[in-house]
């Protein structure tokens, strides 16, 4: 079964899922490591659903650093979803960390594809409301958490963010110098 | 016509909802302007709908200061959505700033919606579509404008906030300090 359908049927409890028709919104393509999927400034045409890799969504600020604002693994959603709704030129790039492969959808074939098969109401109704918590969650973190306590809780809930993200990247994203965060690592590796 | 049946005509682009069936999972409740919706590490058991006033949702840090995340004017919801969902206890506090008029929804209740109103999935869809890109887009603001260029976009974009919302309570939110914003406004009113 396609990863896409087993995650339809786990979120929303539903088994009967019309694969075949379901899968015709979609395209398949593949990234290598460092592609870019989506170019900052470009037309946003796509929502990405990650089927085997690691993407992230990320701009560049004004001293020509790179900042991550999110990440995309396996069966994970990412586009800017404010260019993606309005057809405006995205805010952001959105590049492979590893060989990848994903699923893409159209902003027509979304409301295409929602006005067909209802039961997706409910499903991106569920993702959406995972990801808003998610937004939080982190916003809540990074406010009220001393920074290693934050590592270590952000370490627990997405382990396999650690492992497969490069360090450089991790740091942006957590707010953290590549510096402080080397040193939060040796750290943990001491206490293990 | 009630305005949570007016917001969901307008949202989902449906006029035939059913008023009295729909109201009858919610209940009414006013709160003076000051007290509490919710407390911070009580169980969090509603979702708030704001038919009238103005609410936000605050924790105090470590060092006293209380800290805004949300706000939600009229037609907004707000709840601790992570507790919500989990029947945990919520990591916030829930406050009036005036005089204020909700519907409250608990999460049996929700679900039960849901459920017996598919219609419900398509609002929600969008509600926290919307709500996730407007987190993201304050991400953004914060992570890469300067602060006035993230006051003057943030003015425009949500006036009303501007006007309704208590100075000290508002530099918190935008991660200002109260001298800073003052500031700020001082020399907004002397471009005018």
């Amino acid at each position: 079964m396609h990863p896409l359908i087993q995650h339809i049927r786990k979120i929303t409890a539903h088994s009967n899922i019309p694969e075949e028709e379901l899968l015709s919104f979609f395209e398949t393509r593949s990234f290598r490591k460092k592609e870019l999927l989506q170019e900052e400034d470009k037309r946003c045409l796509s929502y990405f659903f990650v089927i085997k890799g690691c993407i992230r969504l990320f701009f560049t600020d004004h001293n020509g650093a790179e900042q991550t604002l999110q990440f995309a693994l396996e069966n994970w959603w990412l586009t800017d979803l404010d260019a993606f709704r309005s057809g405006k030129n995205s805010a952001y790039s959105i590049q492979a960390l590893e060989t990848t492969e994903v699923l893409t959808l159209t902003a027509k074939n979304h409301t295409l594809l929602l006005e067909q098969m209802p039961l997706l109401e409910k499903y991106f109704r569920r993702i959406y409301e995972r990801a808003y918590a998610a937004t939080l969650l982190r916003v809540q973190m990074i406010s009220r958490m001393p920074k290693n306590e934050f590592y270590e809780l952000f370490a627990s809930k997405y382990p396999d963010f650690i492992q497969r993200v490069p360090q450089k990247i991790l740091a942006s994203f957590l707010g953290f110098t590549p510096e402080y965060l080397s040193e939060l690592r040796k750290k943990k590796i001491k206490k293990k």
